[in-house]
């Protein structure tokens, strides 16, 4: 099943997507549950399937704007260095530990909308990655039993403000410029992707591919992420794990590929689907 | 005016304290505000004035149990290296930007709850801090303006598992172990002290002063720090801002001096008041 958010002008809302059609869950489960994240925590997705039923959905996929899959995440955190090539490029060492930062709701859009490059940087830079929706929440959960915490998989992109990542030790801010990060299109629920799924990462940049990988490249895999980051916070429904990016990124080319105004950046995994975002200068 | 998050055997609430008394805030404006944070973003304090009247409280200060001031902030951003003497005992150097990392709201606690130091550590450390509460939100705040974004002051305890904070160059699990850090006892209306006031910060454990400094010290300002976050990302009603710790933190210490079971952190800063904690083994 895939889910989104989505809002149209009557609002914002959430649904199932099947071939072109989008389901919405507010209306068809009477207001039961206030977003997705809602909807995850209380394990309904059997409802959403049901409620769903046989005929036809509601909107046209085209005429919705989706937003983030989970638009209010308690908890975003994405992982670093997380394939050799990528740590190769970036001249930087494999660490024992996963490299952890976090993002904030307000750097994401959804799918389709524009990543905005902000007028104090012209190193904007792409990093392809798959997100994992968190389901049932825990707390040092073993890397045995984390795959049943998996709501879901999506795209993401993990949009970097180069200079500013740097400016110190800690990459924060050059992570979390507003709006400059994508998240979607939507949530593949985890009944159709089994655990330790080989996933294929692609990353193209106005059609041409800069970034492939495989999950089986990932130095901290996906169960061993989800064990390190439970031991110390708990991890919430809804919670999102950016797994890594794969090398390519634009920053450690040679020249240098940056994105500007016009461009279209797409993150693509075979199980998944693709997300797709234009790029737009922030105004 | 002193606000508070509180809870008691009937649930959450938020309230203002005057002497040692509790004005319940979620009862007395007829629950026309979800929490705190929701008052703040309703530009509300007068209403909340207004309702305590001149009357009795509802509680008793010390029948409550204060919760971190704002439980659910959207943002929490921490500022690093900050003071000269914090700077130097790390061995590190001051940056031309202020270093920033994040916590997440579980990571906190409210004043007079253990703060809790986890199995997988005995480096538990304490970081004195003064927290920034905004009010009004905004983007690209001119330091000129950004006393104008500041709801109020509070004291924070950015409690830190050292090892852990060191497991990679990115901070973040260290800085947010569960129910690490302190936030509290209240936070203190901005009217109450003027722009740049210059605050003194002490830090004490089990009675012994191990951090003293003033806001005259901090290497970036408040001002600044509203001014450089709100360039990458809109600040919103209750962020919290973590404005750095000053020299004297325990790993830095010979020996290392780091908190254990049984005993008691304070955090006082002159204008605000005092947040005290225990400390207690994580079970």
């Amino acid at each position: 099943m895939r889910l989104i958010s989505f809002s149209t002008p009557a609002g914002q809302s959430f649904g199932v997507v099947r071939d072109q059609a989008v389901f919405d869950l507010s209306k068809r489960l009477d207001g039961r549950f206030a977003d997705l994240k809602s909807l995850i925590a209380a394990d309904a997705l059997a409802q959403a399937r049901q409620a769903c039923g046989t005929g036809d959905g509601d909107f046209a996929l085209d005429t919705v704007t989706l937003e983030p899959v989970i638009p209010n995440p308690q908890q975003i955190f994405c992982v670093g260095l997380n394939y050799a090539e990528h740590v190769k490029e970036t001249n930087r060492e494999t660490t024992e530990n996963p490299v952890i930062f976090m993002r904030v709701p307000a750097s994401q859009v959804g799918a389709g909308s524009p990543m905005l490059r902000p007028p104090e940087s012209v190193q904007f830079d792409y990093e392809g990655e798959i997100a994992v929706i968190i389901g049932r929440g825990g707390r040092r959960i073993a890397e045995a039993d984390a795959w049943g915490h998996v709501a879901g998989y999506s795209c993401y992109n993990d949009g970097s403000v180069r200079d500013w990542q740097r400016h110190t030790g800690q990459w924060g801010p050059g992570k979390n410029f507003y709006r400059t990060g994508a998240f979607g299109p939507w949530m593949v629920t985890s009944d159709e992707i089994e655990p330790n799924a080989v996933m294929t990462l692609v990353t193209r940049l106005n059609g041409l591919e800069v970034q492939r990988a495989t999950t089986e490249m990932l130095i901290h895999g996906i169960a061993r992420q989800i064990a390190y980051l439970s031991t110390f916070t708990p991890l919430f429904p809804g919670d999102v794990i950016v797994t890594g990016t794969p090398g390519g990124v634009g920053a450690k080319r040679n020249p240098p590929l940056f994105m500007k105004a016009g461009d279209v950046v797409e993150v693509e995994i075979d199980r998944v689907g693709i997300l797709s975002n234009p790029i737009a200068d922030e105004v």
